[in-house]
């Protein structure tokens, strides 16, 4: 019977473990200090109200809040003074108020008033300047609030995007929306890497969503193309060619940018050439991630809508059995479980695309261990908005190649 | 005040631990690996479809299915190739596809069809057959489905009973029920030995059954008997000797089989002779245990139903406070804790039955961890069905004792 | 950019850790062991009766129940025989009887019967005498159930306290509210500690329960008064001096006495003179803390309710919005978290108070640990009952001084 101990089963396999270096998000730990480096979006700008918000992001518990003046703060929730939770707190004209002995803290976390004290926190040397409130820098942009939540010293120029520059408020309008990575909850009970390296596996897409729960996009999009991946400087991106009926080839291009912005070519179809949208995965903690999508349409137009399934239903109406049979972007990720287990997977030629996510995401680690500045990032204040890749181009004989993001993958 | 520090009042105890021997059931534990060396029920058939069902075995998270084609299948959840859980995959002719990139497997592991690699996987040297998802052995007997989890090389024979042997479809069938070792829940949130070493505790029954929650079972059984308990090379048994009014004995025999096994003369007394049932305790894990019986009877008759209580309750229907007011086994032993805590009880003489399971069980678990092969397991295919002794005998002057299983606590 | 280091962001700032000696209750620790040299309260009489009752003092889980007889009984829930919990007992009149074997005991933990052993536990040599479950003393005082959980060799009288003597049942009764500390609940998510350093934090009042959430209390409770904190040998006190407009001073007194005991003068000013009642915290374990109250008032007359909110409002009835903009002592202190991070601290000249009693308690855990006994306990039978000192009192240019407790503050 020794034959059968080499018969594949269960018995005796490995648990398997995960590489850290991709997945841990705290404070402290190498990804973590990668992920620290750049600005990441904390919620819609209309969740930032005078009602303050408890926020996690990369693991750190903080408070979110707008004063009376408009500013939003965001703040550690423990009061520097006795620990209360200024979740609990009195906002007002230009800070956020413990209310437990009063102190007030203004969005940069100085003291601006200690009305127990003597001479409301005056009456002494250094006074209530002693005190700050630990806080994070706050950036409002079209719509979603970012902060940054890395050393002082490090802290890059905001980034624009030109896909949303110039726009004609006219004609034009953003709209934030939170359901396009998981096909209906905005928030997922898993790592965020698992949702970050999807953006770079295109093959999932005439499995999951065509062969297994049914087409659910352009029908153009069933035609099996030729896939490639290019390393750049803000991260990797995938390039699909599909020869279409007509002779001309529609180019897709989409990109997963360092560290955690997705750029994907609208898979409607309903948007040629550049794509009108681009979107952040929100590392919450080791096992929870959100993720905002920032879109560009003419004004009063519908964004994409959520997916549905099973007819006409949307994720939230499905029952147990009906997320079985149609699994989707959300059953894919989390069901690898709350952190993928890196060691026990099997990849194959169709993953290169992932293989090529993480391995840029673990150098960009090792640089900043090292104590250099990662790619993707700029303290040049008068550098103009970042040029995106992605987009859907169709391309006949006619087309200047000069002018189609990755066209190399074109000339044969 | 010094003579008051020996009074006995809780100050200072110790909190108690477990034997580990006892009570471990995951892989790579001294008691794990005994239990691994044996069948276990996994599900009913019943529970058994082309939906993929999660179950935890021993400790382990696995994803139970049928094939369309009738075919049980047991498997590591997590695909080998990305670690997306099967429990989303779709069944198949021939076995489950994982829904995040179309690979197929049988229900032996091997993998069909990997549609996103060259020539579906074919197109590489060694190709598909260099991958196989981790899977168990699977059998299905008489209504339950059970699994080998144990190594290739020591794989027994799967145990057929006489007791259900040669039944007569047209009068007989079997059914399997699972409300009986714990009055009402098939699943107990306790350790499985807790419920195991109960079997060989017949002392509890006139507590427990008759004196604190009123008779539940046949008037006899209140008839206090002469005790003995037995060790075989099967497990443990217990006799139980009542003299009956009009002359005759009612000699009851109850086993305790190695590793989960219970043979239990039925309560009501309505089956005289040998037994009609038999069931397994299943170690879902180290703190949760189902029980599954089956029992042969005459086509179209009631199994023996659930037990009532305060009146006409199920279980199911009972207040906290009845609960309280009318203990049975569910209360006890899961009242005895998660998992119990052997260094602090303090065993009596009417404990013999629960020491001697014990004793036989660690003998056990020393067999396997020294390389052996335990008790209980055949690897000739040839073996006829397990005999079993339990039952309920009449014994009369004219009885002959050699027909009558463990018949020497009779002479005297 | 090296200046922006040190401008008190988020970044690399200490998580923050608790001093053990405040915070823990459990066995063995230092802290614990403080708190098991003094009697504490563990339910109101009312919830003690003959079904078993689960309660968890100091991190202990014991069984609580009152025999047939009368008598409250305190023990270690399993069984010292096999381990079954008590909670599933049956309480007969002198004792509680295992559901499992029947083994009864009384509230002394003495083994008074044992039905499945030889002569029900009298047929060996030592008997059932030889077994005992632990159990724990209980006294029961006007309407609460106390117990002493230390070593029996340093059981302290039970301590009465004088505002509570010399009742006249025709016109006066005894009280236990719970729902004072907390503003609402009488159970709080946080450690007990935060509840208690509070009885000595005045100015959280002016905050808290004036200015941020609107007046709670007498009107002449919002002048600001000279406050002086005071060390004893029962703890540590609190005078609050107040100016009244018609020449006299509002000289209010109150207690945060060793261990968890807190006198407070009425804040509605409805009981002039020595205060009318007490209260003690109960550290349930490190994160769970009730409190009970135990007030004298006429017979017939209310004790002073629950506190409103928002309108007329009970804590209750609030919106998580409107817990947020009406905070009271329950949001402040669980505000705080489960247990607090003393490290992070800025305590301020308010704050004295607060210090004094952490250092005095921390003195004292220092006393037991080299083997002392700490203040506030007395081994005399014979010495009388507990002087209060907390209390409104009424200070005109005729009253003599010398009968006012703490008047050192009023002599200037």
């Amino acid at each position: 019977m020794a034959a059968m101990e080499s018969d594949g089963r269960a018995y005796g396999r490995e648990a398997g473990t995960w590489d850290p270096e991709l997945v841990e998000v705290g404070p402290g730990t190498p990804s973590g200090e990668l992920l620290r480096r750049y600005w990441h979006p904390v919620a819609t700008s209309a969740e930032v109200t005078p009602r303050p918000r408890e926020v996690r992001i990369l693991g750190e518990d903080l408070v979110l809040y707008r004063d009376l003046s408009g500013t939003p703060g965001l703040l550690e929730p423990r009061c520097c003074h006795r620990g209360t939770t200024l979740y609990f707190g009195r906002v007002e004209d230009d800070g956020i108020r413990c209310p437990y002995h009063g102190w007030l803290f203004g969005a940069d976390g100085t003291c601006l008033d200690q009305p127990c004290e003597p001479d409301r926190g005056l009456g002494r040397p250094g006074g209530r300047d002693r005190y700050r409130q630990p806080w994070y820098p706050v950036v409002e942009y079209n719509g979603l609030v970012f902060t940054y939540m890395g050393p002082a010293d490090r802290q890059p120029v905001f980034p624009r995007y030109d896909i949303f520059e110039g726009l004609d408020p006219e004609t034009e309008e953003i709209e934030i929306v939170d359901h396009f990575a998981f096909g209906g909850p905005s928030v997922a009970p898993c790592n965020w890497f698992q949702t970050h390296e999807n953006v770079m596996d295109p093959y999932h897409v005439f499995i999951l969503h065509v062969a297994i729960s049914g087409p659910q996009f352009s029908p153009q999009l069933e035609i099996w193309p030729t896939i490639n991946w290019q390393r750049h400087d803000h991260g990797i991106s995938s390039t699909q060619d599909r020869p279409l009926p007509d002779g001309t080839v529609l180019h897709r291009v989409t990109e997963a940018r360092i560290p955690t912005v997705r750029v994907i070519a609208t898979p409607t179809l309903s948007v040629l050439g550049k794509t009108n949208n681009l979107s952040w995965a929100l590392p919450i903690d080791d096992t929870t991630t959100r993720v905002f999508a920032m879109i560009r349409k003419p004004r009063g137009t519908e964004a994409q809508g959520m997916a549905t399934y099973a007819g006409d239903k949307s994720w939230f109406e499905l029952t147990e059995e009906e997320h079985q049979r149609f699994p989707g972007d959300y059953e894919a990720q989390v069901g690898q479980g709350a952190i993928t287990r890196h060691s026990t997977e099997r990849l194959a030629t169709s993953d290169r695309g992932v293989s090529m996510v993480r391995r840029q995401f673990k150098e960009q680690v090792a640089v900043v261990a090292a104590g250099g500045d990662p790619i993707g990032v700029s303290f040049d204040e008068d550098e103009g908005p970042v040029p995106v890749l992605a987009g859907n181009y169709i391309v006949g004989p006619d087309t200047d190649l000069e002018e189609i993001p990755l066209s190399d993958t074109l000339r044969r």
